[in-house]
């Protein structure tokens, strides 16, 4: 099938004096797309290092190992969870063991939502925390395409075999399920494609989810993308012992300020010290150098005024 | 000053169908430098993304976690580490003490070294493991140069005050040093500006290093900018609960193996059976996607062949 490329030959040629812009028609089949000559470093990065594969490792190993100490530290001498016990006899979770925190919490005022005797579960994003969307960021890099919505939404529909597991999330699910912890994924895809994301997560190994239980979609709840309302949903329904994700609004909406994004002082928001513990600690984050909140910043909020250097010809200023 | 400036017009001109080099000079302070209207966005996401703040301290809480409860296990009923016993009575480290690989080591059988009675220390790259490069890395992008080894050596001499600690270092080395963990650097900085690489770590508020002993640089003990052999030395004089590091490398030589890198199946070692344990159990990853060992894949090594996606007309195929 014909389709119009445009074509630049303006890097190609720029050595030789002069650049030429055409727009050319060709049939695909006979002539290839021009594609960069290597993905773009963030993809790299992320999916083919073993760097990203040793920071996953590092992410899932450190919530199962936070999961089974609070576990450990919870049950009582016949290893029964609050939400075992008969009524009115310990155990009972620490004011702590919530992830979540509570309506109305600020960085600054971090509160946690009360655990009860609710049952236990992890809560996790999906994209690049659960799932590599290795398909569609192929197809990204390939076409050179920036984010269209109805070509994700073509991707949640059609993908499900295109993605692969996050390294380390295989595994450690299997551990949380078997030690009676459910796994909640909490993610902005669309509730009308629910059923192909559950595929999507099957296929990569992960169990089974299902929507309104242990799989929570865009809207789910409140109506919005912010994910605080199912939040709070969930943490009516689990103790939350920690959260797992690629961008800070998967542990509070307050990381993402209304205005301008990356606001001024976002960059050193989790550093804030009633915050700073809860990160390897209830809180943990995956990389993504490639899409979301991660990017953007300017050159003033990436390098401060006072951190810049050049070199002069006799050495440096 | 005036310098020599290579100007490429190419891209501010392609648009009107011709694009021409030219060679100019000018006097810097009339004219500035066309630059990029931001940052690449490798360096955005390190270097101003919150997400990767919170994933530098979810790294060093890790370790503090990790040493603190070794310490813990190791310790006599009269708080003694095994350097500070009396001869021949307890406490030992445990067999598991050293993150340091003993020489012969690989992937398949990773054989950590004794431990004997050393003191305790916790080992660490410096290059965005302890301190970010600001200042080199605002120069690179606003000049597009490629890596050159005489304007990073310049950086070295001349850079210490441009640089600042990666968050959660300076708590960290903080309470190791109170906990009485020694603090140890193993970096492919240059020997000879040894006192102007102490100088910038103690600028940047990390303490007191000296060269030999807690500040090791390229070609100590071997001769080698392959890390194996000055761990080796280290591990001679402390128990290495701990290594930390942006690369493979500040971990294990065999993380690169000779070749072509990436080579076909590096992106998967660190989860091999025998090492996956480690991340974040004795080795911690600081993230790195603005260069090193974990660029440079290419599409192959990145999107293997059936993960990959493309929408058509109709949705997808």
């Amino acid at each position: 099938m014909a389709r119009t490329l445009i074509v630049l030959m303006a890097a190609a040629t720029a050595l030789a004096g002069c650049a030429t812009q055409q727009r050319i028609d060709v049939p695909l089949p006979s002539m290839p797309p021009m594609i960069a000559s290597a993905p773009p470093p963030g993809m790299a990065y992320l999916y083919g290092s073993a760097e990203a594969d040793a920071l996953s490792e590092q992410a899932y190993n450190g919530m199962l190992g936070y999961v089974r100490a609070l576990l450990d530290r919870t049950r009582d001498a016949r290893g029964r969870l609050p939400h075992q016990r008969a009524a009115g006899t310990l155990p009972r979770w620490p004011a702590s063991a919530s992830a979540v925190l509570a309506s109305g919490s600020t960085a600054a005022v971090p509160q946690p939502t009360s655990c009860g005797a609710l049952p236990p579960a992890v809560v996790l994003d999906m994209d690049e925390t659960t799932v590599l969307n290795l398909g569609y960021e192929y197809n990204d890099a390939q076409t050179g395409q920036a984010y269209d919505a109805k070509r994700w939404d073509a991707w949640e529909r059609g993908g499900a075999d295109k993605v692969v597991a996050v390294p380390g999330a295989v595994a450690a699910f299997r551990q949380l399920r078997a030690a009676g912890v459910a796994v909640v994924i909490n993610t902005n895809r669309n509730a009308a494609n629910a059923a192909d994301t559950a595929r999507a997560l099957a296929g990569a190994g992960l169990g089974t989810f299902e929507h309104g239980t242990t799989l929570w979609l865009r809207g789910d709840a409140d109506g919005k993308s912010g994910k605080d309302g199912r939040r709070q949903a969930i943490a009516e329904r689990y103790c939350v012992l920690a959260q797992m994700g690629d961008q800070l609004g998967d542990f509070a909406d307050f990381f993402n300020p209304p205005g301008p994004a990356p606001a001024s002082g976002r960059r050193l928001l989790p550093s804030t010290s009633r915050l700073v513990a809860r990160w390897g600690a209830g809180w943990f984050v995956l990389p993504n150098p490639v899409y979301g909140t991660g990017l953007g910043s300017g050159w003033d909020d990436t390098f401060p005024a006072d951190r810049r250097w050049s070199q002069t010809p006799e050495g440096v200023k």
